[in-house]
Parts: C-alpha cells; structure tokens; sequence
C-alpha cells in the first residue's frame, strides 16, 4: 500500500525543482500545527517560534485515557506512519484509539533548516537533541489536548529513540512503550554508520557546507546517502530473493534507484543530517550524567522492545542487551528479508507480527 | 604483529606525497617480479608487459610438488599475507611448502594504473577481470617455475574469488582449493556494497575523473572510503567490546583512522577502484556461459569453503549456499569480532583455527 502511494507521486526532475511541493498538505497531509513560541535547546540553541506538525486519528475520550503517541522516524513524516501502522483492526485503530502522529524537528513538516526563515535557516539552523523533541512533544500532548497519560508511546528506529527519552523523561505520563528498531543509546558503531550517511551528502561540493540555493542541485550526494542507506537498511537476502520484484521493480539498480533513490531525492539535505545529527547523539543517559542503568531504570512503563533480527542498523544484539535493563520489559523480534526498513510497512508478514506485539501490550 | 608493523610504519603527510614510497620494496618486498609481455584482457583491452610481483618462501621439492598460491585481497599486497598467514608450525609452513604469494594486477605491486607509463596510466588503464589475474597466475606458475600441480590454491576475499577462478578454470591444477571469506559470484547486495567503496573515493572533486596529479590531494575520498570499509568490514561486536584496545586506539574514532584511514591513505585511488571494479563483477560463470552451477561442478580440488560468521561483506548463508554446489567441498566456519577483517591476522583466535583448516586440507 504504501508503495503504491510512493509510485503514484514519482516525481519528474521539474517537479523536484519546486522545491516545498515535496513537504506539503498535498503529499503528507492532511497536517496540522502546534505553535510552542521560542524554545531553548539543550546544546544552547533556540528555535524561534517552534512550529511541531501532527496528524490525529481517531477521538480523545472524555477521559482522555485512550491516547498513543507515534514519533516519525528518520526521514519519514505522519504521512507514512499512517500508511504503515494504522487502520480499522489493527492495533493502532482509529474507532477506539486517539492516535497522535508527530513529526519531529527537523523532518520538513516540523520547524527544519528549509522551512525557517534567513537568518536562522539552513546551515545556520540550530543543533537538536532527541529531548528537545520529546519535550516539545510533552507540551503538544498537554498543553494542545490536556493528556497527562498516554497508553503508548511507540515509534521505530529515530522514532525508538523519541520513545525511549520520552519513558526516561516523563515516566509517569507513559503507561506503555513500544521501541521498535532502535536503542535509548547509540553504540560506536551505528555512530559509525550515521556519520557515513552525513558525510555521502556533505561531500557533495554542491552541498556547499549547506548554504545550497537550490536543493536538487545536491542530488550526487542525496543519490549517494540513499545507496548507502539501501546497503544496510535492506538485508542481502532481500537482494537474493529480489523481494522487491512484488513492487514491480525489475534490478537491484532499478530497486535502489526506484526505492532508496526515489525516497530520498526530493527532501532536503541540510533536514537530512539535521537528523542524522540527532539519531547519531541519541543517549537516554544525557539524563542521568551518562549513567544509562540509572536511565532506562527510570522506566515504568510496561516495555515491549521490538526488535527486528538481521537489522543492518540496529543489531539484535544491542537492543537484547538494553532490554535487560529496563524494569517491566520484554523482547519481541520479528524476522523480515527487508531488515531495517521492514519499518516502512512493505512486508505483510512483518506488519502482522507488530501489530499482535502492539495489541499484545495494549491489552496488557 | 601487523599491526605492530603498520604502526612502525605509520606515515607523515610529507611521506605520503613521495608518490611510489609506498609500493616499495622496502614497505613491501622483498618480491621479485615476471613479465609476461603484452597480455590481451577478457574484457577487449591489451596490458603492455604485464609485470606480476610475487614473493616465494621455502624450496620448491625437486618433484615440484610442495607448492602452495596464495594471491592477494583487496588493497593487499604479498606483505601482509606474508605476516598474517605463513610461518613455522603454522599451515603455510616455508620449511614444508613452497608458497607463492602473487600480488593481483592493480594493487600497485603488480602493474596498476599508477605504476603504467603513459598514455596507457592512471584512468586510461585498461578493464580487468579475475580471470585475467588467474590465466596471468597460471603462466607465473607453469612458465617461471614449471609447477603443473598447485597442492593448495587459498586466498581470502578477493584472494577468495581469484581462488574459485583457478578452481573452475584450471580444475587438473589445483589438487586443493581453500577459498576464505569470499564468493565464486558476487551477490546482488555485495555489489552494491563495492559500488558505495568505488562512489566513496570517485565522488572527490580532486579524483578528477582519475586524472589527479598528486593522489594524496584525493584523501577525502580515500577517508570516506576507509571509513565505509569499517562500517560493514567489522563486526558492530568488535565496536561494543572495544576490540581495538590491545592494539593501542583509544576511541573508536581514534581506531578508524588509526587503522582503516591509515591503511587506505597511502594508496592510489584508481589502483583501489581498479580492484573493486574486479571484486564487483568476478563471477566464475563467466566460464559457463553464466551457468554457476556448471560453473563450480567443475571444480574437482578437494575444498574448504571457509566463511566468517557475521562477515559484513560475504555472509556465511551466501558462501553456504555455493558450498552446496562444489563436489568434493565442505563448508567450514571460523567467528570473530573483527568480522571480514579478521583476514588481516589481527585475531589470534581467527588465525589458530584456520590454520587448523588449512592444516587439516593439507593432510587430506
């Protein structure tokens, strides 16, 4: 479903050139906005009018008791989170949830290098931490909608990461969490791999360390990022099994030019490793002086942490060795040939298995 | 001990400039070298006086059945084979075997790119193929030393692929193949792995379509290249435990540049896109009229497929699946947390039981 989508709006080299036609109402909408007025940073930074995009399904009850939180990941917007995870018997369902889709800082909805105006804008824009999303978040969830509980807070990979700080951070607001895909603190070596994919884009000279006039000019580097991110996003026995012939891909070269080339190309690369940035600080631990133990057993809440085998970005491995330290957890995996970015919900398989972990913990 | 090596090696930008000290025999040798004249190429292009470099250890039995060929890796040359693989007591025993390390065209010991006069130099040197390598091995060993039965062609990686091309190609030669951490054809997803190495180094504006003047003007490109290299050629295990500690890097970073950066740095940039564009396409089915099966029925050497498991470049279940395939073969396994790159000799544990490995071929 998702890819059907993603093929109707390819994009001809003109349109790409409009440059804002790619972050609008129009492709990722419908979206509405949360205005949190100047807002400091943790790296000392400010944000001048800080502007969070959102997208709601379903209705607040009374009570206010049946609210799920769902972060976007690293260059993904409500629009796709909606596609991917929610739906009529589904665990995220519209008629009995109230489902919040936020986009964070820095994803081209949200306030981010292209959308602010000179002279804050662009290579000039501030530098974000995770916990500044989850904390204009916080005031989105209880200043906008008056909840003091959410039931869930899930996301997958930079959208793990959000739910991790926001169950560290304000444990008593989040009944359950569900990090899918990624850890409350990088390792060395996902650090490693984030840094490759700033540098295949900032290495392009029409990068011009970010003071671009035009962003499709940069599309060397863009085109670069997104083979990267295909060799470890995907897994090699998706590439065996030509897993994307069902999408009506024909090569591997046409599956990642149609694929990860056709994702990334019309975004903006200053939005890109504005992001990149924060997935590659994301440490829970900035909460308690380093200490992680201390920070994920700050965590009340019931823990599903989901992790998917043969993740090219986030082993095993590293999430299992969190997951044992987190109070009132418990290790969910999934197997999927499309790894990291079975997150984008194109294997039926993978959705099925999330959404029992996802009903599993909410009937919990 | 390598390592011990490369850090008494260790370089100064002015060094590095001194374009050829490193493709020297004070670095490298001592080696010797054979000329085969002009050689015509599988892809259409002619080498003029193709010149391999080898180095030889021990005594060839008066029967001529003592020998052993190892052909080098990607970015190696018969040194670090040299250091890594043979010794007294170890399989590739110099007081019991005559051991030919051959040095693959275009690592810059044999002709390469950088070492050819013009106009035939740099961008302008012709397509090669593993093929070409091994029908170039194949007159080394029959022409300079009158050797018509190898008792063990091994090699890792590259050395891998240039051994299932001997397997395959000149099957009566080769009464023994032991192919390490490699593939007899390249996947799909391995050659897009190679493609983000070769993009690495190739999208530097100083790469100047290959024409540079001064290859240490193109170090951006060949850093990134390292850094990529490190981000899949490791194991993320190795990252975790700080594996790197013994060998005196402080910080991961610090062992990035200390071991990967400074490995790459000081070679040329069109000798190393010459050999990836050779690890990319190899394919022993280029003999079979791209029948891989036939292909590796061919091969009548008793085999060893050794795989590394958690290779981040050749993964056990793609090496599993082509062990199936060859006749006499059975399927060996070695785990280390420096992943692909426990090749290097860095792993004691890596080392002791591939010898065993190649201890227990031998024997056979």
């Amino acid at each position: 479903m998702v890819l059907a989508r993603a093929s109707s709006r390819s994009r001809t080299v003109t349109e790409v050139k409009l440059a804002d036609a790619y972050y609008s109402q129009e492709i990722h909408g419908p979206y509405e906005t949360f205005s949190l007025g100047d807002f400091d940073l943790e790296d000392g930074g400010k944000i001048r009018n800080l502007t969070l995009a959102y997208a709601t399904f379903g209705t607040l009850s009374p009570k206010k008791d049946n609210a799920i939180l769902f972060p976007s990941w690293y260059s993904g917007t409500n629009k796709i989170l909606e596609l991917a995870y929610i739906g009529e018997g589904r665990a995220l369902d519209p008629s009995r949830y109230f489902i919040i889709l936020v986009n964070q800082i820095g994803n081209g909805l949200s306030s981010s290098p292209h959308n602010t105006p000179a002279p804050f804008n662009a290579a000039a824009f501030p530098r974000v931490q995770i916990g500044d999303d989850v904390r204009a978040q916080h005031r989105l969830v209880t200043q906008k909608f008056g909840i003091e509980n959410l039931e869930l807070v899930a996301g997958g990979s930079m959208g793990a990461q959000q739910t991790y700080e926001w169950a560290v951070r304000f444990p008593d607001a989040v009944k359950r969490a569900a990090p899918i895909a990624g850890l409350a603190k990088g390792t060395a070596h996902n650090r490693l791999l984030v840094e490759t994919f700033i540098e295949a884009i900032a290495s392009d000279p029409a990068w011009d360390s970010g003071w671009y006039a035009d962003r499709s000019a940069v599309h060397r580097g863009l085109r670069r990022h997104a083979r990267l991110f295909a060799a470890s996003g995907f897994s090699p026995e998706l590439f065996n099994a030509a897993g994307w012939r069902g999408l009506g891909f024909t090569t591997a070269d046409d599956f990642v030019r149609g694929f990860a080339e056709n994702h990334f190309l019309p975004q903006d690369p200053n939005n890109l490793i504005l992001l990149a940035s924060k997935w590659r600080d994301a440490d829970v631990s900035r909460n308690t002086g380093g200490d992680l133990e201390a920070a994920l057993a700050r965590i009340s809440a019931k823990t599903f942490v989901i992790a998917i085998e043969n993740d090219g970005f986030f082993p095993l491995q590293d999430i299992a060795a969190e997951q044992k330290l987190i109070p009132k957890s418990a290790l969910k995996t999934v197997s999927s040939p499309w790894g990291h970015l079975a997150l984008f919900g194109v294997d039926a398989a993978y959705n099925e298995r999330v959404d029992a972990y996802l009903k599993e913990l909410l009937a919990a």
